[in-house]
This record gives structure tokens, sequence and C-alpha cells, in this order.
């Protein structure tokens, strides 16, 4: 349950400096690691935490690597990005612990016979698969899943428990869905007739690409008639709601409670903080970045850092404050006859 | 999978001007429909691109048809409310396509001796239905949903996968709700002593009407002693959360992300934005409309439109406001001394 | 299905003052009790009303207690918090109308040979239990469950159903976890290495106290490498998101849809409103109240009521107050200069 640094450098690159024979368990923060733990420095301000770490080796940039060299004993990995180097280092010491499960259907499965399981795959307990899915290789279905008609699930791609995947949407290689999660539910679409509803069938459906990752209790709708769109390498936090016939675009990030409706197209390299909203049929750019808690109601065309949400204040001081916003037009009106005043004062012709 | 525009009219009425036999596929938007789908014209605004439509057939208004006529080949539909006959028609293109879910009960579901479950109705792999539940003919119960006991579920009501309805809760006839729904589930009700928190059994129930649609991962809590009431034809999205004795008007739809505290009762035909909220005991009238992201925190008496959400600014004019916004007090304050000083400048008495 | 008032003050305490032999079935409203009813009165502005009510028995305080005496002509339960007796004495008629699950496993559960499931639980349909796992004694699990390895679940705690409970997350006892809840899923963690996104593995924990209550639809991240905790008596109503590593303090309530991001730390006795929003890494003082759709940008370390949203408004006016805000640096400006100018006026010099 460890491994040798010299091993972890020819797996994932970077240049060693010290004893490739050195013995880790794991990897933990600098503050807490000890003589059988790597740790990194991604932050140049820890670098006097960093040099006097007590741990077998660290992860250091190259600009940190002189400094820390000064003060620290044991081996470093130098390279351009410790932090994501952390995040491979750790996910290979979290797959030697983790048993991967068995390939093979569970008794308590429900299979429909013309459904396409690979033999590679994992179907867990109490998972109903409809007629004509596809299970890729690799693919994990945890208990409780619900897997559509013609639904696909690609390879290496892992559906936590009590995940529903309705009919005919399909998700890429190495995904992860978070429990919960439902993809492809109908859009909320109707016509109005006389103040009553009337359904318009939502028969698109939800496309999903490659190394994309969705949070637990996330809702995404399938499309009106085109497809709901998410493209690759999208992060998804947990109860995201994404409306029917949006695109996502590639490697953009949401974190948990953001709401997007309907039609809105959202570029790629964009990130959007917790609750922050997006209203239906705009349009956002590529690296648009949303603060928390902002409410998108016009399309963007220029990326950058965009904000809106009332500041937080003491109850009283906040009574005082919306008060004024609720009449700032009296104020404005005020300060209009004030100017006029003083012109008929400064000016007086 | 398909049918003459002739049939439609038989079926749905409106007037029919042209060739009844023309064979139809299905119904496309107006710039990809060709000479195998209907489209439809619902805004004037897209006369000139109806008028030189491919599609085989056209629903239009008769203030619309003269206009289209004059360009349009084929044959026209003319009614008075063109999106909802789209709709309509587009219900019936869907079902076309559609196997209904076979009546009967799967092997793998767990039904109760005592439940009544209607020889008409499916029921899926892996529910559970609890002693004394009622589903009646037509109703649809996919997979992984659990029933409580004593529960009603109507006529033709259909439950995606992995919905839970708690115990005797009842829904009307006609209705769907969606994945990762929950309903009747406790309401948030506590006694406080010394700052510990006791509950307060809620005994109520959730009361369903007819032609009710519920989002996926919505959730409806159960009245503390008297019932929720959810009225008929109200539209829910996914995401929203009803807490303990609301009553929702007949006809209201709310978008997505919604959340509406204990005890509010909402009038007919009102709508709500997405992530709009409303506070517990409040009273909103019929025919009030809500934007998306806004805090109602007063009853409305009212019918009209209401906002209450911060613009959204590039993050750097954002900071400048909201420091503004936190010290408007002051603001005022340098208002009201400027007035001052003026009235003594221009009146000295 | 009713008692004797003197067997309820025989359980819970307070001050007899009547017929101990009167039987009653239930607790209502003093608007609707009747004579086989108890009622009480925890606000002295219904105190004519109590006086004047048709119940057999009232719980009252002793600052009411002479003012109902002198019209009441019922037994009196004379207590200091009469709402927390409510609760209790509501407890207790729930508790004669319920049949409680018996224990066992349902035959149509997967439970891993090496869990440990006591005797005196109770496992429903459909449920899946991991490796390792550990159900205490009087431990309710109902339908379609998932539990997953070494996952243990306390005393008398009650999974409704449909919750998945992830790998070695632990509840104690007393809790209640509702419908559709997700616990310890994984944290949102990425690392950034030119745009795309690579993962961080989540392999903490969620560690739950005794005496929590979790909402449905409510998602709980575990820990990146410590854990996330829930301390005792946390109250969390429905589709709130915790974030990884969070700490939420002994007796603090949230209503629903409130968010949590990573790593926050939040005090004991806290309320939180309905939709309001935290960022990670923020700390929060005991006996902190944050106002419903109330975003909390920074760490709070006083105690007290804050709010922050944007008052609502007809749209209209909306409209004009919005466009204001947009622009109050520009009214600021205008105030600068009119009081340069009023000081030119009034002092020349």
């Amino acid at each position: 349950m460890g491994t040798r640094v010299g091993e972890l450098v020819e797996r994932l690159g970077g240049q060693l400096v010290g004893d490739a024979n050195l013995e880790v368990s794991g990897i933990a923060p600098l503050a807490e690691a000890d003589a059988s733990h790597m740790s990194f420095l991604s932050n140049s301000k820890f670098r006097a935490q960093a040099a006097a770490s007590g741990a077998a080796a660290l992860i250091v940039s190259p600009a940190d690597d002189a400094f820390v060299a000064a003060g620290f004993h044991g081996a470093r990995i130098v390279t351009h990005n410790p932090y994501a180097y952390f995040a491979r280092a750790a996910q290979f010491f979290a797959a030697l612990g983790e048993v991967a499960p068995a390939p093979g259907v569970d008794a308590s499965a429900v299979v429909a016979p013309s459904a396409l399981v690979d033999p590679g795959a994992h179907i867990g307990p109490h998972v109903s698969v409809g007629a004509g899915a596809v299970i890729k290789a690799g693919a994990v279905v945890d208990a409780g899943c619900v897997i559509g008609p013609d639904a696909v699930i690609g390879e290496h791609t892992h559906l936590f428990a009590n995940v529903t995947f309705h009919a005919r949407c399909q998700i890429g290689a190495r995904g992860i869905i978070h429990s919960g999660a439902v993809i492809g539910t109908d859009g909320f679409g109707f016509a109005n007739e006389g103040g009553v509803y009337i359904k318009i069938p939502q028969t698109g459906r939800v496309m999903i690409g490659d190394d994309v990752d969705i949070g637990a209790n996330t809702t995404i709708d399938r499309g009106a008639l085109a497809d709901t769109v998410i493209e690759d390498g999208v992060k998804l936090d947990n109860q995201i709601q994404i409306g029917h016939n949006c695109r996502i675009g590639a490697h953009t990030a949401m974190a948990g409670c953001v709401g997007v409706a309907g039609s809105a197209i959202i570029g790629k390299y964009c990130t959007f903080g917790g609750a922050a909203m997006v209203l239906g049929h705009l349009t956002i750019a590529d690296r648009v970045h949303i603060s928390s808690g902002s409410m998108v109601s016009r399309s963007i065309r220029e990326a950058g850092q965009y904000t809106g949400f009332y500041p937080l204040a003491k109850n009283a001081e906040w009574e005082k404050t919306a008060a004024i916003v609720r009449n700032l037009d009296a104020m404005r009106d005020k300060i209009r006859a004030l100017e006029k005043t003083i012109k008929t004062l400064t000016d007086p012709k």
C-alpha cells in the first residue's frame, strides 16, 4: 500500500532530485506530512513551511525549488504544475487502496435481453437496464441505477448508486455520474391555451462527451426536438439544473446549485460559482467567469469575471439600505433638483 | 409512422385549406421543415419565413393566413392558437412512435398484498408498493419507485424511475412525476427548547390534483397537521422545493430551482421564474408573475410582474456599486445635508 | 388511539391542573380543538382564544395561566415551554398510531455477507448493504436505500426510501435521513492543467453526530483528505448542498435550498433561511442567523442577524432602480461635484 518515489516519477514524469528508493504511503498536506508521506508546494507563500517539512518527498515548481532545496532534506520532484502533479499522484495512491468492482451483472439486476452489456462492465444490485441499451467495457453501474432503453454508457464511465439515465441519452468515456443525478428528464416545455398548459413532447436527447463529471442530484433535461449537449471535460457539481437544448462548452465547470434555463449556449473554459443562475436563450462567450449567487440575465460576449449579488450586512443596516434601494429614483430626482438649483445659483441667467 | 394532414384535422380541429391526403411524418421548426414535415407559425415576425417554407403543411393563425397563403404552396391548418395546436400535434406524432409499457407487475417488484394495483397499470422492476396503496388503471410506475402505504396514484399518471411517493399522499389523473422527485417527505417543523430542536411530527398529506406535472428531484413536504395542496394543472419544473402546508393554485407554473417556504398560499395562473424564492406564510394573488432569481419577502395582493435581483456587472464595476450600496444611508445623509445648505443659500431667513 | 391527560403528564412532566382522567385523542390548533383534543398556547397574543377554547385540555405557560384559567373550563398543563411540550405530546400521539417496521431483512435486499446488520434493525425491499457496513439496533432502512461498504448507521436512525449513504461514512443515533438524500458523494475538487480539470480523489468521510435530521434530496460531500463533519442536533431541510470538509456546528438549522461551499466552518446554534448561500473557506461564529436568499461572502465573527437580498418591486419599478444601481458610481460623482460647488459658493476663498 505504498510506492517508491522513483516509480511515481516513472509514471507521472517530473524531475527527481534525491533518493528514488524512498518509500511513500500517500500524500499529506505540508503541515501533517511525516517521513511516510509525500507533500506538495503549490503556493509560494508556503515556501518556508515546505522547506521545513518532515515529508519524505516534495512536489515543487522550478521557481520554488532553489528556496526549498536550501532547507529541505528529502527528495524533490520538480514539475511545472505541482498541484496537477499532486492530483495525479493522489489518484495513483487512491487506486492502490481500491478494489475495482468485479465485472459481471448482479443476480438482482433486471437487464433487457436486447441490451448489450460488455462482459467487462459491472452492473450492481437492483439495477434496471432497458431494451437496446449499451453498457461499454469497464463501465461501472452501481446499485439502484436505472438505464433507459437505447441509452449508451461509455467505456470506464462510472454511475454511482441511484442514478437515472433516460432513454436514448449517451455519455462518453471515463465519465462520472454521482448518486441521484437524473440525465434526460423531460424539458419544461408547454404551450398555453386559455391559461391551461399543454405539454410539448420532449423528443431530443442528452449527449455527453468524454471525461465529464456530473454531481449528485444534478438534473439535465433532454432536448425538445434537438439535443442538449454537454461537451468533453465539463465538470458539474451537485444539485445543478441544466434546461433543455442547452450546450455547455468543453472544460467548463459549475459549482453546486447552479441553474441554467433552456437553450442557453455556454462557452468553453467558463466557471460558474455556486447558485449562479443563467436565463434561457442566452449566449455566454468562452472564458467567462460568473461569481456565486449572480443572476445572468443577458448574453455575455466578452471573457472576464462578472458578478451580481446584494452585499450582506447586519440585518438592521440592510433594512436601511434596502429601503433606499426601493426609492433610488426619488434620490436621483433629488440630485437632479439640487443640480438645477445650483445651476440657477451659479449661473443665474 | 406518419399520418395524413386530414386525419390530424379530424382529431385536433382547425380549418384545413389544401390537400387532406398529404402525408406528414412529424413536426419540424420553420427553418428545418421539408416536404415530409408539418411546421407552425406562432409569431407573426416569422411570416415571411413561413411563406417560403418547404413544409408539406403549416399551422397558422387567421391573422397570418392571408399573408402566408400568398407565398406558401402546401396545405394550411388555420387555428386561433397555432402554438397550442403544434403541442397537440407533437403529442400525436410522439404517441405514434411510442410503445406503451405493458400492463402488469414486474417479477422483481415488491407489492404489499393489501395494495390495490389495477390490472391495467404498469409496475416496473424493483418497485415497492406499500400496504393499502392504490394504483389506478393506466398508471405507469417505472423502475425503482417507492410508493408508501395508503398512497393513491391516479388514472394514467406516470411516475418515472426512482420517484418516492410517501404514505397517504395522493395524485389525480394524467399526472407526471419525474425521476428522483420526493412527494410527502416530512416538513421542516421543530420546537426549540434551550437551543435544542424537538421534532414536530408531520402528519398531514400531500394532495395533488389532476394534470399536474412535477419535475425531476423536486421535493414536496407533507403538511404538519393539515395537508399540502397542489391544485389541478400545476406545472413544476426540476429541483423545486415546496414546504409543508403550502397551497399552489390551479394552472400555476414554476421553473427550475424555485423554493416555496411553508404555509405559503399561492394563487392560480401564476408563474415563477427559475430560482425565485417565496418566504413562508405569505399569500400571493392570482396571476402574479415573479421574475427569475427574485426573493418574495412579503405578500402580493395585486396581479402583475414582480422582480428583485441585483443586476449583473463586470466584477470590477460590481465591486464599486456594491460598496456604495453598503453605504447608501451615508449617501442619503449627504444629499440631505446638501438640501439643507442650499435651502440656507436660497432662502437665508 | 388516545390517552388520559394524566398519563401524558406522567411521561412528559408539567403541572396538571384539573381532571387527570380526561381522555384525549390528539392535538389540534386552538381554533379547531374540540372536547376530544388537547391544544396549546405558545403565543400570549392568543390568550383570549385559548381561554374560550373548547379543548379538553390546554398546554399553557405560567405567565399565561392565570388569564386562561379565568375562562377555560378544561384541564391545564402548566409548563415553561408550551411549544416544546406540544412537540413532545404530538410525538407521543403520532407514535400511538404508528406501526413500527418489523425487524429483519426483506428477502429482496442484497446484504454483503460481511455486513453487520443488528437483528433489531429493519432493512426494506431492494436495499443494498455493502461489505463491512454496520447497521445498529433499531435502525430502519427503507426501500431502495444503498449503504456503501464500511458505512455505519447508528441506533434508531431512520433512512427513508431511496437514500444513498456512501462508503465509510457514519451517522450516530436517532438520526433521520429523508428520501433521495446523498451522503458522502465526492467533493468538487480538481487541479487545472492548461484548462483541463484533473480530479483530486476525495478520500475523507462524512461524520454525522447524534439526533441529526437531513432533508430530502440534500447532498453532503465527503472530505477531500480530512472529513466533513455534521455535529449533534443539526437539522438540515430539503435540497441543501454541503461541500467537502465543511463543519456544521451542533444544533444549527438550515432551511431548504441552502448551499454551503467547501471548507466552510459554521458555528453552533446558527440558523440559515431558505436559499442562503455560504462561500467556501469562511468561518461563521456561533449564533449567527442568516436571512433567506442572502449570500455570505465573508467570514462572520459576531453573533447576530445578517441579510443581503435585493428587495422585490413591481417589475417596472425594479427596472428603474436596477438601472440606477448599475450607475451608482455616477450618482456618487454627481454628489461629490455638488458638494464641491456648494463649498465654493458658501466658502469662496
